[in-house]
């Protein structure tokens, strides 16, 4: 059994190489591509994708994985064996739903269209983008249909980011805390003279921002020698193995919380890739458990920990040295308070903590509705500006603000966003545990000691890479599931000091 | 017959894209890649390379090969469908003869001995990367072997670049060449003092260099929109299609020429890789024919081209704009001769026309030696210097500026070197040629107008891609097989007038 165990690892391990291969050719797209280049590219990626899928649908696979699950049970549930065997069969059985040639025409039409969403972004036409997004919803429903579900067609295209989470459990989950919010958010209106953002709008020098943003990286733990920084339009995370994981950000040099936020955020996914267990190294666990957990370390380091008082107490005086003229006379209270400015914005990534969430209900009910055929591509426009009329009270005055923002669609992923707010929603249940197990946490954040924190996260969550589902997870580290309470007491309890409610 | 052929060109076409991923994650190690992650990107390359091996050597296309000579050989030699079943079944006869496990093997060490070579390079401390040399040597001693030759097993390695050349040919054309260049290297010491560069050597701030590198690409006729330049600690060129080609230059600050001639260089690589026909985009013929020709193209836009009279008195203004503290004051004629010092140099890619070739020679005998287990890689060092001595009359200081000094060796190509020579001597054909064809190059030249002479380059060789061998391409083109005489009188003519012999 040891033999056919290290014989599906090399199986497994070369599917492992070729997605990394092909994770490589999609960051360069994104971050260093002579632009001629996409239709190429495109051929590459969907060849790497079907060669993937083909070496990973075998017969011989299947078998190994139905042979050795007896043997690997008996190594105990939490061991690499048992888990490898556990979750790759998961992985096995919805492949083998997906006949290739639908991958390979996902993955190709997906590589195409980013080009097309870049370039409709920018010239702010949507008309660019549509004929695109019409061919991902149609190949997504196709995928969801291979894929089969019970309840909700959407639910199988869930499936594949947040395992096992269902389009009915999230509606309840985003009621409670569209009720919750809405009224918060009434209130910080009322309230919003409190609070000015003004110092963080002016001239920031993009190299300073840089410079600024690698310190922030170096403190919090990014180890360099196992990844680096790009720009890109939009920031992302990714990896090709545990020593060698890769965040892009983007500079405004108008507005400084883009970077600042962005990379952190980006370096909350990165320490999670880069805390992995070497023995897991080339084999399909490897990676994060899901995107709700990604999400919650994301979370956590941006908003939590990134927007607290005792984190810019640390590096307030850093950041004054490096922008003397725009910080000199701003008080660290006021600083503080402008980084967790609450108003409804037209952009996603640029919104609070408070309103994001609103955000994510728009974007996971204009997907219910596509993915159920209940909205065309050319009314999704006016569907969201309705939305965002209704949520925030704002219109946006071009599709380049609006629907056209995201970079997700154009990637082929549908069923991707509804995972960040289950991140925010785990990161204050994990939070509140690291408080009990750590009661330094807050003055490990005010003197910039983070090893403390890390080690935590490596140990309770990076460590096991993907052999635990979301709920096992945070069940096991919380002692219930998930729980959206801690994260309303949060909101509730921060914004109530910085705006006075 | 059609769908068959169109079949072969979709299996051959898949592999092409293994191919170009692995070129890219080859570009990122050099170029961009965190140094932990070394040990991974071996295996991820050694996996794409076993893989492409392996989707090659079927008796598929073996098959297909076979049936689809006669029908293909029907539509004329230099028609794609038989140039790609000509080229293409030399290459299958080829691969077949290798095994996927020695494939496999050899790009694992080669990819992990990369890193040694730049640390022991760093360090000049051969023994670093001495280990590594060996199991270089030895592998390519069985690749020799699998690969099989007549005369000499070096043949067989040199035939990886050149095909069908052979060393005795080589050594037929290094003797005459030496005959002639040792005399005129000592003429030239006795007058050593006509020519200085000491202008080219001081404060050369990098974003200047940088600045004028593009200036000099984008007037040339580098296509951005298809290419890009980076840094590495070795220049080269790669191509992942004829629409994403990238080339890297380095910078010395104290020195100005190895940025820019190190730029013209790998351009000249680069058009020709731009310049391939589209219809060929995805086959083995999207590729330079051998090394020879491409070395071709990379030496008569350096040398030829980038190092005349009427080159620099279009560029020179535009470099004392960007340089004016350094080259106010410098004639322009100085500095044409500046960039043309000829002077025994340690370095191979710093060393000029004349002398360049002497360490051609040292490698390609020291190669001829290690192959045919006649010198020991510990006592390559002692064998290095000492043919320095004999060549050029100087003895390296350190390992870093001897036998450690170039990549080849690292990433396992064995058999490379001498096609820079048969580059140099090619490229004076062609320009004799061209001279003939464009009566106006050197008004073009004067004028900083390349749009013919790269016209000609992509009618007469670029667009062929593999089409040809270099004695068909050669000899198509000025009706004469390879011949050193035009390199020798090229040599003679400008070095008498430079150096006043």
């Amino acid at each position: 059994m040891e033999t056919k165990y290290k014989h599906l690892l090399e199986l497994l391990a070369e599917i492992k190489d070729l997605n990394a291969a092909s994770a490589l050719l999609g960051w360069d797209q994104q971050v260093f591509m002579p632009p001629q280049s996409a239709q190429t590219r495109a051929m590459q990626l969907s060849t790497l994708a079907k060669l993937s899928h083909e070496k990973f649908i075998t017969d011989e696979i299947g078998g190994l994985l139905s042979e050795l699950k007896g043997w690997a049970d008996t190594k105990g549930y939490d061991s690499d064996e048992a888990s490898l065997i556990r979750v790759v069969k998961r992985d096995y059985d919805k492949a083998k739903k997906v006949p290739t040639e639908l991958i390979t025409e996902i993955t190709k039409t997906t590589s195409i269209a980013y080009e097309y969403w870049v370039e409709s972004r920018k010239k702010s036409d949507y008309s660019i983008f549509s004929p695109h997004l019409e061919k991902i919803i149609s190949l997504n429903i196709r995928l969801a249909d291979c894929l089969g579900y019970k309840e909700n067609r959407y639910d199988a295209l869930i499936d594949q980011f947040e395992p096992e989470l269902k389009t009915s459990q999230i509606e309840k989950i985003f009621t409670v805390l569209k009720l919750e919010l809405i009224p918060i958010i009434g209130k910080i209106k009322e309230n919003r003279d409190t609070v000015s953002d003004k110092m963080l709008c002016g001239e920031f020098d993009e190299q300073k921002q840089l410079q600024f943003s690698n310190e922030l990286l170096k403190t919090i733990g990014f180890d360099f020698n196992c990844g680096r920084i790009d720009k890109s339009v939009h920031p992302f995370t990714t990896s090709f193995s545990s020593k060698d994981v890769r965040i892009t950000t983007r500079f405004d040099t108008k507005f400084l919380p883009t970077s600042i936020f962005g990379t952190i955020h980006e370096c909350g996914h990165a320490l999670y890739d880069m805390g992995i267990n070497p023995s897991l190294e080339r084999t399909p666990l490897c990676e994060g458990t899901s995107l709700g957990i990604h999400e919650s370390q994301s979370r956590l380091w941006e908003n939590i920990i990134g927007r607290s008082y005792n984190f810019w107490y640390h590096f307030y005086p850093k950041l004054q040295s490096i922008f003397k003229e725009q910080f000199d006379n701003v008080p660290m209270f006021t600083f503080y308070k402008g980084v967790n400015k609450s108003a409804p914005s037209l952009i996603r990534v640029e919104s609070d903590e408070v309103t994001y969430n609103m955000h994510i209900f728009l974007r996971f009910e204009l997907e219910n509705l596509f993915i159920n055929e209940k909205l065309k591509v050319s009314d999704a426009p006016a569907a969201w500006n309705e939305k965002m009329k209704t949520y925030l009270g704002i219109t946006p005055k071009t599709d380049s603000e609006g629907i056209l923002q995201d970079i997700h669609w154009s990637l082929g992923s549908i069923g991707y966003f509804p995972t960040y707010t289950i991140g925010n929603i785990v990161a204050s249940q994990l939070y509140d545990k690291m408080k009990k197990d750590m009661p330094d946490i807050e003055k490990d954040i005010y003197s910039g000691k983070f090893i403390e924190i890390l080690s935590w996260l490596r140990k309770n969550i990076h460590q096991h890479g993907r052999k635990f589902t979301l709920n096992e997870l945070v069940t096991r580290i919380t002692g219930s599931e998930l729980d959206s309470t801690p994260y309303l007491n949060y909101i509730k309890s921060k914004f109530t000091q910085i705006y006075k409610l």
